[in-house]
């Protein structure tokens, strides 16, 4: 359950409208790695946790931190938007390449559809998705995931303060900086955790007996004058275990060609008759042909009045 | 450049037919961490990749090997579908339930689109799109995420193998188990080259200056009873920097309320007028409005003769 | 079955050619709001209502209209993008800063994709797609979603006509504003009749009695210094039945902890043991291994001779 | 800025585990009307409502209610996840269609992916996104799609009851129900405090002068033997002004033929010439041309020792 | 401008209910190559057309039937849903291994969302959307498309057909499939028409005399042991001149390796500086910080009182 | 398996930057006809084939040459993004219009996201995505898709052409256009040979004995006026057999209204009772309610200890 409070967590105030930055802050709002992201991400990743405890008040800790963050900047947005130069003022945009510039720039969607508001889409309008958003239940690997939208998000926050001297939004701007900072090290030092409280040794591992023999420690290289070799990742020690890279050329490992059998008739695909004939009822159409019959039997039999 | 050779990198041959799971084995294949996703993310960033040499080649080498795992995945998959039980036992089908599990679960695209092969797509028949992709032009950044996506998609792959006994099937994953431990590894020691050269220390950092006094360093809670300061991430030293982690309660820094001025009357928007009038022509609407005007005119002036 | 005439409803000729107030067009005819919504979702609401006569009727007859503006609407497009400043004014167009704003804010697929046509898109270029339909069988629910999209959909034409001075333009935009107003109008007399007929009390109320005693008429406000008890909705009496809205703090109304229960281990979640050991075999993963047994076990059976 | 409290605001505790009915669940949680789309969508009204007070603070409030909402789901669907027979009952299942019915129904992503919880997804699989929000800054039109969005969403809850008889799924789907019965009544009585507070009249109006004359109460019919008149729509008063509403039949308004100018040969559309040559350099081709001769011509000048 | 009326043009009555079948249906309703498709797109071809007469009202005759083939197929669907087994035949059900694959294979849609009807996806559920729509403007280009989304449409229709034996079913098919064999062919007259017509060779050659020397007439092959040679498509004349086919092995054409210059420092990729520094200001990132310097500036200047 | 080369296939280097190209030449790359579609499609169609030699290896030869282009076009983007004007000029470009536009319309994503390279989008941002791809498993159908993609993509890179003056861009693309001759013709080569082999007569035409009589030789108008009669394919012999093409104006073949019976009462459709009383049970909500009884009672039996 959740509570809201009125404040903003950090201030949000630009000290000039700019409706063509306004633009391009859709990015780090809803775009692959915006606040939005993160925001669903790690609720998402605490509800599912399975452990009480720190783990688990941790992320939610965070998430809940994030949903703030999102109303953070999307009120930024709506103050860029703000008292742009107005109509009795386009004799003097007439002249100004400058103001063409936001003419032709601005998201229309901030004028037809939200009325002066962010959307929830990046920053060429695509909607935000849930496809974004990682959770698998075993936290190694989505603390990884965690870490890596921390430095996305942080990279793109850098990226976009080069993109302004305003101070009101440098001085917002620099607050996601800092704490994209803290994130990508509090999801470093959470895998630490794991790994001190026994949850796993770094590597998502599971079945690893399973793995195919000789495999796991070879860098194939399927390039011709290839330096990949020179890299710690061609050679030296593995990390897990004791083994030690090994640097081939890519080749194929055995004789399996990439053909398939014979195909069912029924599916009519193209088909020269050099494997022999295809088995009549293989497949797919066939399969349900069968099983369609057995339907329409089962309620013949089930329902005799009809 | 490419070229391509008819071998498959390792053996792809089910010992039986078997639909339902074909239909699940589209997760690794199509979905947001199957193999289209880590063959075309790795293919991008090798093209995007500013340095020459080591970096550059280790990538585009796994790039391209991963080419060929899709190939290697879409033909097991096509073969699972071979020699499904055919029309004429249809009346054994009528008395087993396991074969019924089959016909509600398959993927009906499986033979209305493809005709029997692989589609690229989810398990749950979403097409791959690149909003799965990331590619940064910042190693570090990508690396991460290269990290995680092996560490999710040998986590599927280890789910998968849980999920069906037929040997052949779990030859073809144990190969894509090992090589996605290599790889986990792989991107892991490429974070340590990224160290050793000199390119970053660990955490993305761009404008490190610019990030807000005392926000990078403090871990924020706002969970009632929550037990997130009893892990490493919210005390001790700070990854970077001497610093140490503060634990406190999140609350707002400062008194910014989320409010918005008053709008601009062309667009529309509920507004009580408690804010005074909202000025004409501020924001989106007016601000087009003025330029729509400036283009006619210049083409009033342009075209005479229209 | 549908038939098509040449000539268009209402008149859709521009005084001048714009490409920059083409692309913003594109929002109203392939938008979430756009003409394309109405016209399929009204269509698809007609054919699947049960009732013959006067409702069935009456939403397909405005769902006929709706391809017709459809049709004006793509018509007005095409025609806005004609006849624009050519090469040899290229010249005068280097010392205008609103010709300029147009070379920036055109939309590249109108040349490239559609080649001086409309797209079926939105302004940011997103594909129009059928999530935007809404028919769910129950007239209430749907004509509740009609009145909206075509108050959503004026807003937008209204805006956009704020945007231009083009008189062609705006005598096309003036008739959708009016066919807007008196469609808006219709769905509510529609939700009139649904009453006056006794389909519905004007709330979608199915299943009334088995909703959660003491649950439907009260306001939770869950912020601090919230005035939302001010409003209509958090006092007085209740819309349907007898009851008085209260207004109440929003509280856990039992003690249910967002807790999950011990992990199936073949899935490989974080765990740290507290709930004791995971059931062996419970959730998806053994559960479907199980499945894949008795499959593979019931093909073994059945094809003796494969 | 938001809290995060442990408890859930009402029970989530199925009788039994259910992989089927935790498939069809997903609609509520990620689908249009599920609770992901009322919590984004009321969160993201209330941040960008201008007017302080008792609309912005009662939208929040609901909004952050939603999140809450949207915990409890996905809890109730993992735990529905939780205890499914096992592999030793494999014997068992198979000689039970109706645990067949389940193996080919359930939801391989919540084994496969998030490792038994919930996905953000619809029931059919597809993700959630941002296009289902709806925010448009006048109250008028976002309240009326809250309201229908209340009843569909109602309506799925509904119909999802029917499909259970686990008495703890129906305790929690019955608060779903209740809630859903009072938030529609909220959101009409929210347009009736809009009325009163003189924001609107209740129909979107916006541009009222503008409306094309005599087509704001006209219906036309597009349909042989349409019955559409006798229904409340087509005749009787307006519902704004004192007008008389009219019936009629579809026709074309004016003379405008769906035709399109000569198009612009750099384009290499199809055309016949019978509308003469295309003018050189209109449309979409050579204007860019233009432009970028320009930009070239620009570039050389400002950059000249390149 | 469209008018409907009430009959079918081809009946759509199933005989028995078969809600598993209807699943897959979809398919072809909702899918890439369904009938929503060939509706929307002539169509848009139709609207889009630049020359009067044949071609044009051609186009829109057989997209104004399509629009009654998306009517005729969801009425087949809705019908197939209705009088499926009932509560009180559970039983029954419950000793029948057919019935228990309908619970796991039908769209769990039908019922939630739609009410009992059909749903505007494809037979995974993703919902229909205007990427798959193609209208270029060049009939050449798009009369190519039309032929192969017949014939897509009507291989995935004949498919279809193989997985039932309901009578009523095949009737409506029948239909769809001699539908689809006639447009199929209709296209590939509007080919020999345009050609007859002069309008095209039947090859899309637009800036033939531009295409790169010697790049038009040869085949590379960039496969080990390729026997493509042995195909039409690598010898004889070629198609258009009098060219000769030539087949080679592929190879880089030049010299130009695949890298980058060196990066904009201000969009913090990684670099090793070995192409030396940076030039300052290069790329996106300075750049725009420049406009926005301006913009600033701009702004300054026109709002003095601000 | 596939291998990789540092060479391009041809030269990617443009004369000048141009951040206002690169925006449009994404449609190239990421579009519905980009390389990146056919790329893609052509490796699946190739691993689908069921027939070994020449077909499969043609396909897989230009699937394989196509990756090559991805990297081509990719390349020609990222080095069309640098070099460009840098801050120091900025006011040299305050008084330059061309330089404006270029603020205006540069892809944001361009400096956010990819760091100064191509992105995985179309020209208007929206993701590539498997949907666009075609691979049925008959190769006519898909040749005819070829064909098309080919004169699509060819006709994008004609209309981009005329957007530049740059000869090193002119020189990449003029290579794209030849290419895209040879393969247009190839393709329908390819048509040939599979006449000339026997596996089709050039129309899709499986179950070519169950189409329904009398309607694949007929063309039907609906259009009042429709000159549509006047082409070659509304008379006529036919393409396949010796059938006549007959024009007839589109009518009802039979008398099936669009109606549907009487739904089932536990989907809560609006129904006024004219055709007597839903059947209880119809339908999907009361089967699945059936079902679900079923799947708790087995599990009752199963699980007797729970």
């Amino acid at each position: 359950m959740y509570r809201h409070t009125k404040e903003l967590q950090w201030s949000a105030k630009p000290d000039r409208p700019d409706a063509l930055y306004a633009a391009k802050l859709q990015e780090v709002i809803g775009g692959q790695f915006g606040e939005m992201t993160v925001m669903m991400q790690y609720m998402w990743q605490g509800w599912a946790c399975r452990t009480p405890g720190k783990y688990k008040d941790m992320i939610l800790d965070i998430g809940t931190e994030e949903i703030g963050h999102v109303e953070m900047l999307t009120t930024l947005l709506a103050r860029l938007l703000e008292g742009a130069p107005a109509e009795t003022q386009a004799e003097a945009a007439a002249a100004n390449p400058a103001l063409a510039a936001v003419l032709g720039g601005q998201n229309p969607q901030h004028a037809i559809v939200s009325g002066g508001f962010a959307m929830p889409t990046n920053s060429m309008g695509v909607p935000w998705n849930a496809g974004y958003i990682v959770a698998s239940g075993n936290l190694l690997a989505d603390f990884r995931h965690n870490v890596m939208a921390e430095a996305q998000g942080r990279l793109q926050v850098a990226r976009l303060i080069g993109m302004t001297d305003d101070p009101g939004v440098k001085e917002t701007l620099s607050f996601a900086l800092a704490r994209d900072t803290f994130h990508q090290q509090q999801w470093l030092l959470g895998i630490e955790q794991l790994i001190e409280d026994g949850h796993t040794d770094g590597l998502e591992d599971s079945r690893k007996d399973e793995e195919a023999a000789g495999q796991n420690d070879v860098f194939y290289s399927f390039h011709e004058g290839s330096t990949a070799h020179e890299g710690r990742w061609a050679q030296g020690s593995t990390l897990v275990g004791d083994g030690e890279i090994r640097f081939e050329e890519g080749r194929a490992l055995q004789d399996d060609v990439q053909e398939l059998p014979a195909p069912d008739p029924l599916l009519f695909g193209t088909y020269d008759g050099s494997k022999g004939p295809g088995k009549p009822g293989t497949a797919g159409g066939a399969f349900v042909q069968g099983a369609q019959n057995l339907v329409s039997k089962a309620k013949d039999k089930l329902t005799p009045g009809e």
